[in-house]
């Protein structure tokens, strides 16, 4: 077997940092546009950075957990990272586009491996349309927030707003409001993933609304589309035993 | 256009019947095995009744809605209904094979459009052990039961159990607790379609269980097995504005 | 200080009668009827029996946790017993009155301190009609079945049927149904501990629907009310650090 | 029967004016301070600006939905005002008093009829630690936000973020979080009436949060103190056979 090309990557944190330093000094250090896969030391949240870094790279992510939560990661393990690469399944993730026209008239583009969110900015709550394929769905949204999760995102803030966990290749996306105002009892709708979903801003002057593709935030939007993009990949590495789409059966029967 | 052969079948009820004679008096009547088409006239427990009836027969079900509910039905109307079922649009569904193994050690099999579901049959909750796919997911759910429904299926008693809809052509199954006790706050999991889900019953003499798939119920079972069978389809015509994958996008969506 | 007069009941479980053996070879046994105190020696399932069988003697219940939950437990320790009696805290619990009109015409009596249920006996969903202080509010309720809770109850089969959590003393009631068909997206309802609460039992021959005081089952039943009866009481003792009042609330954060 | 003097006060909008009119043109007007009864024309936006307007007045409050909701509203009707009022059936409310420390170190007081809530600025999350009693109950919630709701205000803001309705008379508060990330099923507590409420905003320069009384907003907070104050009454009045604890009561029961 040859060595893979090796680029870590790792967070802030004094946890990644070491094992950084480690990790160079057992399987030397390339530079990105060298590697054969990067592996990302550090939480989900730098973990998501790392795959926006290299969305438009043609190379694998294996992610080590050195923070908190690790849902998209593999557990740490020093040894025999090469072989461990060798066997590892991939996982293929495909991000959402969100296009957000912001109140001045302008148009915003960002993408969203997780989920793209709208939410309220000031104690006024938001007053939203939604539309999918082009047919209005809801006239009146009024609550504090809106989603659109990939299965990928789905355990993530779609999760925290009692939205349903989506297996990994289920070809869906959710859509989950956040304090559902009116209609007061709405909960969530799963869409076939080729869902086109836009969100009129009802009243932005006096209901303020920004839009968030994963970190990306734009203040002020007067609409939003969400489409997921097939033409962009992003592919995952996990260990056999502990794979991603495991984990979100798993996470679906904790207790 | 030939005009279609139309079997028509209808409910016990008075608007099922008078229903019945109009349309024979309009189109004629032929026996369900030389039909084109088979007319269900009922609600929707009459439909599913017609659906089980013919799920060997490679003939499509139109359903009109002269009963409640009316989830797979059409509305009702007499006018042009050749037309209207050369114009129709088909949604194929697959159902799921129950097969349950009694206290006794016998083996019953039976099909379910909607769903399979267990139920305590005694005040004593149920104590079930759950597998996906051979592997332990759930060691030990206390409950009054658990139900495996299609996405078909997923806007009936699924829905009431707090489970989520799921698009039809979703690809998923969904497994829902009814009352689960301990894991207290397990709500539901999906699952790819082909998963192959085991119920085993845990204590059964203390704590006996039904199993039902759809209506077929068999008492004081010992393992239900419920895999989805690709191998039988059941072809269902709707009208094109109003059909069952908008209905589904659309409960979704309602306050 | 002089000792209490203490009767230990205790589980069938092996844990249970082995501390009934070194707490009475520590501090002697007396017959109930000559008791200060009872201390109920289990799990919560056993302590609720003590319960029913002393609700009629003015006799204050102190239960150790020889079995499973605890939830109405203390933790169990052997030293000190009598102190720890003396510095318990008692929290007054009032039970449900159920009266229950089976078809055939008699009315039963029974007491549920936890909770009155009712429950389709057989496949067909149980179709129910509820009166609140005679006035009705729900004229048809589909569903598997249906509970009435007191607060200490509230935690245990209201729970799993997604009712919320009171806290002791909270003055109310709660109403949950189980698996709600129809109106399907019906939760629960908190009502004043005076509310008069009837559910008769609709198209009774066709759909068959038990009732249930904690663990009095009556078959085919047309008809139940429940009221509290705030004539009887039942005294329970708590060490003070750790008692139901704070237990109920510390339940309500757990994560 | 002395009629009653009677100040009405009306919301801006034309239904509302228009009812001013001609009510003060039947019934004559009063300045507030001279009056035995405040009468307000408007929805339940409006209701609540006028009770928060008279709250240190001890004048009882009838209100007739000129606008939207109407929840704390009588039907409008112009006939027999008087009559009315003289039968009408007087509701206490206690307002919640907040306490919020901003970040430079100052102290704000306002008054709450139905919540006091908190909630993020910025895309990151709120990170918070919750005493009640001085007891630390959550060490660390991640969240949207979080809010204290009066049984009155718990068909607000409170039913949206999946909290439950409290009876009016129910002598409890209730904790609901909105979009609870960590712990991720935590939904809701209810709390017993004169329980004292804490939340420390932790992070508070990465993570900032805005506090908000009702209408009352303050911006990077740092802790926030939210206990009920029964020193402070507001008096409404309710047609008899519509009243404000029947319709909480009503409301638990729509479908």
């Amino acid at each position: 077997m040859s060595l893979p090309k090796i680029s870590f990557v790792a967070a802030e944190q004094e946890a990644a940092q070491e094992a950084l330093g480690q990790l160079i000094a057992l399987y030397g250090q390339v530079a990105p546009d060298d590697a054969d896969v990067i592996v990302s030391l550090g939480g989900d949240g730098f973990m998501l950075e790392t795959m926006h870094r290299f969305i438009d790279r043609d190379v694998p992510i294996y992610g080590m957990n050195r923070g908190t939560v690790g849902f998209l990661l593999n557990n740490y393990n020093e040894d025999h990272l090469p072989e461990r690469l060798a066997r590892a399944q991939k996982v293929t993730l495909h991000p959402l586009v969100m296009t957000a026209e912001t109140s001045d008239g302008t148009r915003h583009h960002a993408l969203a491996i997780n989920e793209v969110s709208l939410h309220r900015e000031s104690r006024q709550a938001a007053k939203l349309r939604i539309r999918v394929d082009k047919k209005i769905r809801l006239d009146e949204l009024i609550c504090d927030g809106l989603l659109v999760a990939t299965p990928a995102g789905s355990t993530a803030y779609n999760l925290s707003a009692h939205g349903p966990i989506l297996p990994i290749g289920s070809d869906l996306l959710v859509l989950t409001p956040v304090s559902a105002f009116r209609p007061r009892r709405w909960r969530s709708a799963l869409l076939p993933h080729k869902a086109v979903v836009n969100v009129e801003v009802l009243e932005q002057k006096k209901r303020p609304v920004s839009a968030v593709a994963d970190f990306t935030e734009f203040r002020d939007v007067a609409s939003v589309d969400v489409v997921e993009d097939r033409s962009i990949s992003i592919d995952l590495l996990f260990d056999p035993e502990h794979n991603l789409e495991e984990r979100i059966i798993a996470e679906q029967f904790l207790p």
